[in-house]
């Protein structure tokens, strides 16, 4: 792209700048801002197209269409930031579906203030989340309010992918005795959100688990197993994600708490916070529901994959007319793991 | 989609009841939240799949993605409001690339304590609006942040669309000696919301052009003229699109005032604020720039739509190293149509 009347016009100061309103006018300043941050960043054959929305070529198989809106507290956090986290989050949500993620677009809502460095830095992130991914940020808008009005940024990324003809992932196609896998341990995003919150100083901090999925999700389409269903276990953490495919499927499940990946420091800091991993959020973590018979072909393939090396067996899915989910406990009782009722960690994701 | 544990949960209680944080959890409160209002009203059979996207038909031809992020103030205006808005601007955005609007995505960010009531009203004109526009919602996504660090509602909707293989319309196609055609009367958008949030009380109120237009783009386009470009003239108004286009083609255009239409009420709010109705947002019109050869043919099409009935001839595209945008004034003389370089409007859409 050239520069909007280059003689006139002084270039952005992304150091010291900040965001103001004529950013999001639609006149000169936002041309500006997006050229010399976002292009500069992000910069694809489809963006550079310039018009009022991407032209793509065309894709075999059906659609699969996912948005997320992204407000997470701090915008920076161990392991990412809400850039990453922005790209991250709706190419799983494409992936899970069976999908191949193919195209992102990002949608700005900027306040009045906000520091060009910042917005520098996350747009540099959501760039190299995109890039490794191999999944281009095609299409976008910048809107600016008030200061007062938001708080810093908030991102919202819809994700296109294509899911061939013969495959079908879906919560409710879970059946009595097939099994439950998970990819890795749970709570370490939210715990590493909650902990720079909280300013908690651990001797080693809480790293997110942000990260894309469809290589991990691929290698396991891959071997062709019975794979009902796969969802990462976001807002309201695998606690939530088994209740919903529970209830969409029609089901009860039997988990075991004792297989269910959490490492130290998160066990830690819930404790220390009066939380339930079960109900921490995760960003870069899946679950699968699985034909028994498959279950060993797929947990090799999750192992083989270095997003999967931790994955588990944690439980299976039983006949339940109440579609509750229970968990076997470390002292052989059994407790009801019921839906997240309150509001646990608001601005997680 | 059956209710969440229905013994348990009250209704939501729309015409009291206020957002809170559990509402962005992930849990109980969110399910009830997105089955008792979002989904009673878009109800379609993607959304019902219940999964974190939404599994769409096959499609063929080239894809077309857009999307926009809508923080319009006030959220209900005279002609609209915020829902239909944000489902207008997104097919409005696929619409001028040509492509027939297929699917639309939406996620909203709302504000801690913003009635239900009002989100009931905004959610159901988005229904209707989709409804109407013949393009349904089909995922979606809902955070909630604190008390304020939001407006009460910001709505970011993404739409995926289809264009045949034959038809490319962008902005960098403009020729010299091409005609500049424009819907109908600018500035209508901008002026409902300035008035209404400076309360000013004309006899007649304005009214916001808020619509769809992709069934009269479908027109245009079954004419089999010779249309370079298509552009709905939002932020920064007719000046800012007629610049992008001049620049990204590499061509300068002459615009003629008289031809260009401006409602009494309009020109009278404008000369009142001291605002230039050439860069106020337009939510309902079109720019198309075509082949000269063809102007009576789209401008006969464009004026048996309703939505083009008062269409007219507003300039030509010249050549011009320096990419002008030059009016003809009613005095007879010249005056160069700049970008919109300050914050005209901020909020507009």
């Amino acid at each position: 792209m050239t520069k909007v009347r280059e003689g006139y016009v002084r270039p952005l100061d992304i150091k010291n700048g900040r965001v103001d309103l004529t950013h999001g006018s639609g006149g000169r300043a936002m041309v500006q801002l997006i050229e010399e941050l976002f292009a500069r960043h992000f910069a694809n054959e489809w963006l550079a197209q310039g018009n009022d929305g991407a032209l793509l070529p065309p894709a075999g198989g059906r659609l699969v269409m996912a948005t997320d809106a992204h407000v997470v507290s701090p915008l920076f956090f161990p392991g990412g930031d809400i850039g990453c986290l922005s790209v991250h989050g709706t190419i799983n949500d494409v992936a899970v579906m069976g999908a191949t993620p193919l195209w992102l677009s990002a949608s700005f809502i900027l306040e009045e203030g906000f520091p060009l460095a910042d917005l520098d830095r996350i747009v540099a992130s959501m760039a190299r989340a995109s890039k490794e991914a191999g999944v281009p940020i095609v299409t976008g808008d910048t809107k600016v309010v008030e200061a007062g009005k938001a708080d810093g940024v908030f991102i919202t990324t819809t994700g296109v992918g294509m899911v061939p003809e013969d495959l079908t992932l879906s919560g409710d196609r879970a059946r009595p005795g097939d099994v439950v896998l998970l990819s890795g341990s749970i709570g370490d995003h939210g715990m590493a959100i909650m902990a720079t919150r909280e300013n908690l100083g651990f001797a080693a901090p809480i790293v997110s688990d942000t990260a894309a999925l469809h290589g991990l999700i691929a290698a396991m389409l891959a071997t062709d197993a019975e794979i009902r269903c796969l969802r990462d276990p976001t807002r309201g953490g695998l606690a939530t994600t088994i209740n919903e495919i529970a209830r969409q499927s029609g089901v009860g499940v039997m988990l075991d708490e004792a297989a269910i990946p959490v490492n130290g420091e998160v066990a830690a800091a819930c404790e220390f916070l009066g939380l339930d991993p079960l109900y921490v959020a995760n960003e870069g973590k899946l679950v699968a529901i699985v034909a028994a018979a498959d279950a060993d072909t797929v947990l090799a393939a999750m192992r083989a994959h270095p997003q999967g090396s931790r994955a588990a067996l944690i439980g299976e899915v039983v006949a339940d007319d109440h579609h509750f989910v229970q968990m076997t406990t470390g002292l052989g009782g059994r407790r009801i793991v019921d839906w997240l009722t309150g509001d646990q960690l608001p601005r997680i994701c």
